[in-house]
């Protein structure tokens, strides 16, 4: 066997997240048993997008061009801003097509263990771009976690001095969730919020 | 967002056996993420693999030289010859390290239905290996499937002027299996191969 290319691979492989070493063998015996109609289109895209992609560096976002696609959007509603911890919520409120304003990515949130602080996060430069004019609304898109409520709750107090109205995403019962598996903070939650029919 | 090459990579990625969108998505999230320590590291392991991966011109391996590591080892018993349907199959016996002859990849089983003949999986070659005088022994070790079974079938027909011995695996229960849990088929032909204790 090929001790050296084929195992380097497997074990790139196998660091990805979700697999492990059984996935990433099954995944490389593919790519090598397929190297024209898998391997070969694979690697050609993972070359573009390691070549092309950058930070925007207005919002933080990953994209092609920098500013990026929604920063550089002028039918997206400037008056709205969307702070998001990850590229991966920013992802999974596009594809959800919920929100029409543009995204802040700290890149992760405050926390006092893994020693992040609001310099890390780049939140000088939220608050700038919450100072422009045409900004009319921050909503902190966080995590219901401990430090996400910690970072939404630095952010409010941060945005306090300005005239912007700061929300954050509603919090209650999941659509398609049974009451009865529910956890108690979420239900307490769902019932303090409640809303007339 | 970059509908373009990052939409592209998760579609490849999606493609891989055992991924779908949302895995595809995590994957493509992480190496964005992650470029100097996953994406580019990946990208050059793939690309050697791409370039160095070749067919051992003896056996159909794939390895990075032809001959293969395998049929170049001279380490390794030349009088044994294990035919093996897949690299998967060859990758798993040598994992198991109880095999130290040389191999055979076909690349497939013979399949009326899938239209796959002696010719596609070169049993020519096979035969003229076996024909070998060094070779003693040809072990077949085929999934315990009908097509598997067929392909024996017809390659002991095949090899039957020759005179190696013509061995197949071992049929009955596998290491920690629970008698309880196994089909009917399994039980009786372990079974019918009972040995003396």
């Amino acid at each position: 066997m090929a001790e050296t290319a084929i195992d380097h691979l497997i074990r790139q492989l196998a660091r990805l997240p979700g697999l492990g070493p059984r996935s990433a063998r099954r995944i490389a015996l593919h790519l090598l048993q397929k190297r024209e109609s898998a391997l070969q289109p694979l690697l050609a895209s993972l070359a573009r997008v390691a070549e092309s992609v950058r930070t925007c560096s207005v919002c933080r976002n990953l994209d092609l061009c920098d500013p990026c696609s929604i920063c550089a959007d002028a039918a997206r509603d400037r008056r709205s801003l969307c702070v998001v911890e990850t590229l991966a919520d920013l992802w999974a409120l596009e594809r959800s097509g919920s929100f029409r304003g543009r995204y802040h990515v700290l890149g992760g949130l405050l926390s006092a263990l893994d020693r992040v602080g609001p310099e890390e996060l780049g939140i000088a430069g939220l608050i700038a771009r919450a100072g422009d004019p045409a900004v009319e609304e921050v909503v902190l898109a966080l995590g219901a976690t401990v430090d996400g409520q910690t970072t939404a709750h630095y952010l409010s107090d941060a945005l306090a001095h300005t005239d912007v109205r700061i929300t954050r995403l509603a919090q209650g019962v999941p659509v398609g969730g049974a009451l009865e598996y529910l956890d108690d903070g979420t239900l307490s939650a769902a019932m303090r919020s409640r809303r007339p029919v």
